[in-house]
């Protein structure tokens, strides 16, 4: 069979690959990567490259306008090759994350009294031991183990390779060593101490550092802590290298069961490599600017859903997604981190936080930790609002939980012109009511290149109020040249091709919109369902607290607007930031906060929602702007009546 | 430089190496091996070889007489080759240990009244599970632990790659599954049962099997246990492959030390893989045979010596072999098979028995355990005379031990015609006290090969009683023409070469007496030290358990004519057979027994006879026939005055 050269530019890559190749496959042979994240469907159009030369054939090109296709473009996941090819990669996104670049504000003190002999798991212990005489035969192992009941540490579990090095390492240091110990752990509190490490030298020398590590499906964030200390001396954050292979859980779990045998799929094998590349690369990062060696990291917690575990333990994932979801494990056990593939001391404990159900997992619990959710007086809700929604209301008598599965619309996917929030996204929309021209912000300053979820929300909400788009979300077509009807039905204009990096308008359609919707009504259905499952209304929730690495960027006020967030006053709402990777990061200082994620865990009763009659109605009922039930909404209603200008209504 | 083919006989293999390389290094260049139990320092003899043909330059002719010289013979360890050279292998010894061939002969019932349920701590528990629902929608392996929670089973520990495929497992057994669990190990006793296997079917097919496993310093011997029914299907033994690398636990240490890095020495890795290599050897030929499958085997009991433990688990015993004389490690704790290299289920549990100090170990205290010594009222003295003569003496109050470095006379090292209880060795030898003639009777039948330890306790005995040797163990020269001068100084012929398989005269020097007599002063000065360190006479002993491989075939009467057992009533003498085995299985069934193990271990008060005082007099007192102190062995004196020939007494 003839084989045909594929080109890619700018770098000049090249692929040998046969007629029927597809694009995506040939970018892979030429050693380059580019993101799929609707998994290879056609759906996302992030795969889209330039043709510029050659010979290749479109077997699909919804996403692509007539213009985009004059223009050359091409889903690599829909193009077959055909004959020698030049093809041009876009300009990938660039990892940028909003993260705060000053490195003492990356800084966190240890969040409370932190003293390791009280609250730490994981210690050094400086030890003098005698030498042996044949008086004091004792063997080498016993006479570790005498020297650490000075400390209070009784027994110890010494792994075989350690153990066949120990009598060399005691006699090479003159029997003056520092011993890395485990003391416990939340799964075997009664269970004998395990040593890590033993260094040579009893000089207190020897600082232990841990990490907290939170996988995001989007993004992957990691604390490096000095466990002397409780001081979080750094973080780094990094977009998982797991969505080239899609960008929601859904897609992950599907690309998980691809290839290979189905008792060792590749694709899992494959999510399992990116995601620990990607925390390698992190660790690494944090280690070199640090001055500390990955050798001396004892210790890790990681937070993360379901899926995101699941793939980073080597769990095939596949009953997650089909009913009833069921996980492997909800409660995984400690692991060493050469077993998890961390790049950090091989034997070191890398303790999995546990999690609730398929949808609800460690970065839930870990936030319910960080949010002290499980010790609140008032009637709380809180949400993690990151490509998922989960919920959690309740108060230190009960908690009650559920997930929605809001699709990442919030983060930019399944939407025109949705990105991530990194350089170059309108992160915020303003709308004159009058003329319907928009002005807006942009990540880094620059042309736009998208519209990512906080945009997403302002715009949205910035339509409504200003009667661009009724509360069905129709655009009112005409009212501006920026309200017209495009290739794919009405679109709103929010930057002209000339003023877009991309050279392309920037613009939000219904189908977008129609999108957003849903997502927000899964969220808000969520909540509603929720409360009146314990015979409770939205509206006597005391305190609403919003986490995850999204929700730092919301505007409370825009995403009440559009039925996101309940109507409440501004004061009783509160922004918790990462909460994800603040509780892992307590758990990784403290057994007590350690074991406080597992009570929550054990006491969170969790809502099926799929499986609940009741949250349809109240999923329907949400997807208006802000809701079919104005009432619900009276700031907004207010709003409305106030200074909105009249508009023609159309039914949804 | 130019090398020389040396060809190697009877097989006809080649190597081809240079001026000066050893011939020992040419038969491994070859693929052939060759046995250098003093670990290749020409002292015993064993890695004679004939030089057909051809130039080759021997560096030392010690252990070879003249007309052995003549004949072609070289030891192999101390000869360099200088030119092409055909060299002839001796038959090596064959592995026929006198173990029972028949197969019912094999089998071992259970030796107590014994139920899984209350004493075994691996268990198969077949289990119907439900399967998972939207409204009962528990993890996996909390699914699988509220199985096991109905057996009174509370929790599991599952290994990350077991985890990795128990989705998978569960539901292609459609939820009826068979768990094989830990429920508990002596390490542990409250740690979280331990889940080794999940096979498919709850029908009660599956059975459990085990291992008790004795690593000797010359043989290793097996037991294969159906864990169901507590009953020992099968043994085989083999000699511990390490033999060709140092017969005595000495020569192995030193050989584990050579070659590779400090912290990895070459010769460590070699010899545990070659105890390995024997073990699962023995381990295919026992499940071939029972037609049972390795992967059924879920659980070992692993007893020997702290240098063969160590050697096992890769430990390096280098600091066993210098004073103060310390093992890395008395009590190992499990560890699996994987781990371990036993060639059975990957995460079988292998648990290595505790011992006492570097030289009273696993297969001690698993004879204390076989004997009942810690729960016996009168006053034992407990020997296991194998490579080494370790000793205990106590009851249910208190137990003392030491061990005697006998050397390896009794196994037939250093003695010029010594050989193992195999196939052609003298097993006993009656001298006629008239004429000095021999008669002898030889393992297997046919021509003998030379002596085995049973043997030289018995001619060196004979030649005492009969006048042949005096009380230093000077031989009679000119008293028959057996008794002459030969090469290497006094000599006596038990056959003449016409009438043995070499070729050769079978005879025992002085030097080798000499030999003998080392070895057995050792051993019983070792009782008299035991004995006075408590304040205790010998004579109070009211019982004396011989256990151990070579135990087995002692003759009572000639040990006590040599002086090697004390004189006592023939009724107080008990032999336990290979009770380091038989501890090992006892161990195997019963976690009682296996508590019992470590509770003799810590019970047991060594004492280093090379760091006391009284040891020396003992010992020179005791290199007589039978002792300096005849009233110690009325027996025996009473023998000598009524049967004994006059004699000529030489001054020793």
């Amino acid at each position: 069979m003839a084989l045909h050269t594929v080109t890619f530019q700018p770098g000049g890559q090249t692929a040998s690959v046969a007629t029927g190749t597809l694009l995506t496959e040939a970018v892979r042979q030429a050693g380059l990567d580019i993101g799929q994240p609707c998994g290879g469907q056609g759906r996302c159009g992030r795969c889209a490259v330039i043709v510029a030369n050659g010979q290749v054939r479109r077997r699909s090109a919804i996403r692509l306008s007539a213009a985009d296709l004059e223009a050359g473009y091409a889903l690599a996941c829909q193009t077959v090759v055909e004959g020698e090819a030049v093809v041009r990669l876009l300009e990938t996104e660039q990892v940028e994350h909003r993260l705060v670049t000053d490195k003492a504000a990356r800084k966190v003190a240890a969040p409370f009294a932190y003293d390791p002999a009280q609250h730490q798991t994981v210690r050094a212990f400086p030890l003098v031991l005698d030498a042996p005489t044949l008086s004091d035969s004792v063997d080498d192992l016993a006479r570790l183990e005498r020297g650490l009941a000075a400390h209070g540490v009784r027994g110890l579990e010494v792994a075989l390779p350690l153990l066949r090095t120990l009598g060399q390492r005691l006699r090479e240091a003159d029997w003056q060593v520092t011993a890395i110990v485990e003391t416990d752990t939340w799964r075997r509190p009664d269970g004998p101490p395990r040593l890590i490490e033993l260094l040579p030298g009893a000089g207190g020398h020897h600082r232990p550092y841990g990490l907290a590590i939170d996988i995001g499906t989007t993004t992957v964030t990691v604390y490096l802590v000095d466990l002397a200390s409780g001081e979080a001396l750094d973080q780094a954050a990094e977009y998982n290298g797991q969505i080239a292979r899609g960008e929601d859980v859904i897609s992950r779990i599907i690309y998980a069961g691809k290839g290979g045998s189905p008792s060792a799929p590749a694709g899992l094998a494959e999510l399992r490599e990116l995601v620990l590349a990607t925390s390698n690369a992190l660790i690494a990062r944090l280690t070199e600017r640090n001055d500390v060696s990955a050798q001396h990291i004892y210790k890790a917690t990681v937070a993360g859903n379901p899926t995101m575990l699941h793939l980073f333990l080597g769990l095939p994932p596949g009953a997650i997604r089909l009913s009833p979801y069921i996980p492997t494990v909800n409660l995984p056990q400690p692991i060493t981190a050469a077993e998890a593939g961390l790049a950090i001391h091989p034997h070191a404990a890398v303790d999995p936080l546990p999690g609730v159900a398929s949808y609800v997992g460690a970065d839930i619990t870990a936030g319910v930790l960080a949010a002290g959710l499980a010790e609140a007086e008032p009637l709380t809700l809180f949400i993690d609002v990151g490509t998922n929604g989960e919920i959690v209301l309740g108060n230190r008598e009960w908690l009650m939980t559920c997930a929605c599965s809001a699709g990442p619309a919030f983060e930019g996917a399944g939407v025109v012109s949705g990105m991530r929030a990194t350089r170059g996204a309108i992160e915020e929309v303003w709308i004159n009511s009058q003329t319907y021209e928009p002005t807006y912000r942009v990540i880094g300053g620059g042309p736009p290149r998208g519209l990512c979820g906080s945009g997403l929300i302002s715009l949205l909400a910035e339509l409504f109020i200003t009667g661009v788009a009724d509360k069905g979300g129709n655009l009112n077509v005409g009212l501006s040249p920026r309200v017209r009807a495009g290739e794919h039905g009405p679109e709103y204009v929010v930057a002209w091709a000339g003023e877009a990096a991309l050279g392309r308008d920037i613009v939000i359609t219904k189908v977008d919109i129609d999108n957003l919707l849903r997502a927000k009504a899964a969220i808000y259905a969520g909540f509603n369902v929720l409360a009146q499952s314990v015979g409770l209304e939205l509206s006597q929730v005391e305190r609403l607290l919003i986490g995850g690495s999204f929700g730092k960027y919301i505007n409370v006020e825009k995403a009440v607007q559009i039925g996101l967030l309940p109507d409440m006053a501004w004061d009783r709402f509160q922004f918790l930031g990462n909460t994800a990777a603040m509780g892992a990061y307590l758990a990784l200082l403290s057994r007590e906060a350690r074991a406080a994620v597992r009570a929550a865990a054990e006491k969170m009763t969790y809502l099926e929602l799929s499986a609940d009659n009741t949250f349809y109605d109240a999923f329907t009922s949400a997807l208006f702007l802000p809701h079919t039930d104005l009432d619900r909404f009276p700031s907004v209603a207010a709003l409305v009546a106030a200074g909105r200008a009249p508009q023609t209504e159309t039914a949804p």
